[in-house]
């Protein structure tokens, strides 16, 4: 009966009673709440020295998930991933979350509870919490939408407009990842085989970076940040135009891993299309002056395994990225990265 | 040219520079706001012995609104309207908007700038700015979601759960206007001769009370108040449940227009269900020990010339609301609110 009863059987005051069940059970209590949940509008504090920072995200069915591939926990995980990883990547620790939903009225109780699970999953290792939302009916496209309040102190917020020329440039992970899982899932109809397949698992659960932002925002050794979210080449392109700057890349540099360079090959897909184009990844690029590249490793290695790879520098040309080879010349690198509206 | 134009053909980062420039040149800077648009979050700085409020509501075309009877620039002051509601509500002064928007490749980049004309036409009167936001594809469904902060001393916050057994309740303006208008737009075709008709005028561009919620908060002798944005007696009976108490309504006190009136009349419908079930008026529901109500209607008073009704009491029946007759006899009043999802 629980399994198929939908959200037109309980409608919105049952759901959000269901949720702030669900909340109050599994969730923790973020520090500064003086009021949750439950009123016209939710209520915080800050703590003294610090400022928050606020950032906002959807997840589109249809367009940002495949609603037969991807099950409501690991969209749920996703959805906040996401705006994790925005918090993260200025430097900052996430605290608060706002949910809006939009809903269809045969959308199943358990799927809403399922993706709640998932935001709870990630929220609970930051001791951050859901402060407040919004479920409406929508009767074509269930979305998704998140808004995360996070804090920081004043100087340690990391810019991606503060780039110098002659830094060196660093990612985190390996970009691509999900790119390829996804185009494996749309390749292979027996999608159930595919969960434990590495790419995939990159592309159903995306990894943030947020503890590893924060640790090289705490160092102070780093000038320029930012997250992967519109793919590598279009993110480094922010921060080069941003910071009135150009980049060279070293195409051998790119860490490109053995499963996407399988992947890549047997799809006949150029591996490094995936490693610059959009995709689900949320790493980090970071630039810093050269001799501090030893300090941002460490920092990020002080929590965690994330692997950080030197891929090129940063130049003076302003708004250009090249491809840099060993006997100097160069060429352009010029994908487009992902863009919600062009043809 | 330009009037045509679509999202298709500037994309998302075009759409973003426009924006942005719109924002520059119409909007006002909200105080505190150390980081704006154009970084993975925006960061602001809390004034001294506040605390921040937050909210989010979004409106869905087809659910929320007829795309073909309302203009981008009132759907822009709607949505951001419903949210500055829900802050005065509780006390507040709005202060930050971020704006999530789901918008299709064909959406004109003309209606876009026009809701944000709307959203900004909102926010300026209270010093307050958009500092964030998200453009997404949605192949079939606009949506507009809106995540407002707000500013509010501890002292001053209003709740709906505080309310007072004996408390008189009170009611800002006429709610139902808005629901009888919406109606007339339904029946008639030709929609154009019907802009200047007043329902149809509180249908389009939904008044909030934020200013007059301050000022009952600011004067401290109210005990409970809530916006009537899931219609009157859903609001009256959230008020109920969080305080676990009851009340009675006096048929003949509530404020009803002679133009809902007459419209209910020529409609053959029931006057005190359109003022009772969902409307967008966003009118304030307050209580306050009888001894008070001179001094609320004198709060109210001293930002506008809002209307302020007595239409009943709290009593101490729990979660039970009752018409009251001149005799003293009772009866149910059992209307239900607006559900998003409820069959």
């Amino acid at each position: 009966m629980a399994l198929t009863e939908s959200l037109a059987d309980i409608g919105e005051f049952g759901l959000i009673e269901r949720i702030h069940g669900l909340l109050k059970e599994i969730g923790v209590k973020a520090p500064g709440v003086s009021l949750g949940i439950g009123d016209d509008a939710a209520s915080f504090q800050p703590r003294s020295g610090y400022e928050f920072l606020i950032t906002c995200d959807s997840l589109i069915e249809g367009r940002h998930y495949l609603p037969h591939h991807t099950e409501p926990l690991n969209l749920g995980r996703r959805a906040m991933a996401v705006n994790i990883s925005d918090i993260g990547a200025m430097g900052g620790h996430p605290l608060y979350a706002v949910v809006s939903m939009g809903l269809k009225p045969e959308t199943l109780v358990a799927h809403v509870e399922d993706m709640y699970r998932g935001f709870i999953q990630e929220l609970n290792p930051f001791q951050a919490s859901i402060i407040g939302g919004n479920f409406t009916g929508s009767q074509h496209t269930v979305f998704i939408d998140i808004t995360l309040i996070g804090e920081v102190k004043r100087e340690n917020i990391m810019l991606r407009s503060s780039a110098r020329a002659g830094d060196t440039i660093l990612v985190t992970g390996y970009p691509g990842q999900a790119a390829a899982g996804l185009l494996l899932l749309k390749k292979v109809k027996a999608a159930e085989d595919m969960h434990a397949h590495p790419l995939v698992k990159a592309y159903n659960v995306p990894k943030h970076r947020a503890k590893e932002g924060r640790a090289i925002a705490l160092s102070r050794k780093a000038n320029a940040m930012i997250d992967t979210s519109d793919g590598f080449l279009a993110d480094l392109g922010h921060i080069c135009k941003d910071s009135r700057l150009g980049a060279v890349l070293i195409q051998e540099k790119l860490p490109i891993s053995p499963e996407l360079k399988k992947v890549a090959f047997e799809l006949e897909i150029d591996p490094y299309h995936l490693f610059l184009g959009e995709s689900d990844d949320y790493e980090l690029i970071v630039t810093c002056p050269p001799e501090n590249v030893p300090h941002v490793r460490s920092a990020v290695q002080s929590v965690g395994q994330v692997p950080v790879h030197e891929v090129g520098r940063i130049t003076d040309t302003i708004g250009d990225i090249q491809w840099v080879h060993a006997d100097g010349t160069k060429r352009p690198v010029n994908l487009q990265g992902w863009d919600h509206f062009k043809r």
